[in-house]
């Protein structure tokens, strides 16, 4: 697996566990450092590993917290550390999010992440940037 | 000058040229590869470096931009990349921002920010990650 898949992998599991309201995944994919942060849309930014979790139980406990659905994803490695960019589809709008990982052996795990609100998506607002294509 | 004294420097310049509208100082603040990103808030993300700086130009030519001060900085360094979260006064609000870099010798060039909206900071609402707090 290359860097790109296994990125958008860690990605896609992180959507997953969102999608689930599954916070036992959702610490999966968490980097096990304590210096984690998260900016929820509206929210103060979050930051320690207890804290970021904790506002997932919150978010999943919810019933008015709205489904999602990742698109338009692209990769950027840094070396040792790489972040994607993607819209997230939910129930009454589209949002867009920053999400930073670092390498962990083969695998990525998940240090920030940041969403806010965004316009539609079309294909020209597809991220354009050399060699980024998904 | 440490890591997280030369980071600050970086996020610091990002916010000087974005005050004084200067585009060339803004130019100077971001990483050299093509392949950078930015998340204006409400805006598509936008991808490559001509593009970004064909964004900034846009804001800054426009007289009804904002004027921008940032606060409560925190740094997290990623071996080779680091990203800074930080709060945006605006005139009628505030933001909370991502910014992240990667090293250049003993400097830092930005290749992404995102900012979004945020309720104003309060004290407790400082980022409370371990040894983060500047």
């Amino acid at each position: 697996m290359s860097d790109n898949e296994a990125i958008l992998f860690a990605n896609e599991a992180f959507y997953a566990a969102f999608a689930r309201r599954d916070a036992d995944a959702m610490d999966g994919v968490w980097d096990h450092r304590d210096a984690v942060t998260c900016i929820h849309p509206g929210w103060p930014p979050i930051g320690g590993r207890d804290q970021v979790m904790e506002s997932w139980r919150a978010i999943f406990g919810n019933p008015d917290s709205p489904t999602i659905r990742a698109s338009h994803a692209t990769v950027q490695v840094l070396i040792d550390a790489a972040y994607v960019v993607c819209y997230e589809s939910i129930d009454d709008g589209f949002m867009v999010a920053t999400n930073l990982f670092v390498r962990q052996g083969k695998a990525w795990g998940m240090v920030h992440h940041q969403a806010g609100m965004a316009p539609r998506p079309t294909d020209l607002d597809a991220i354009a940037a050399p060699n980024t294509f998904q």
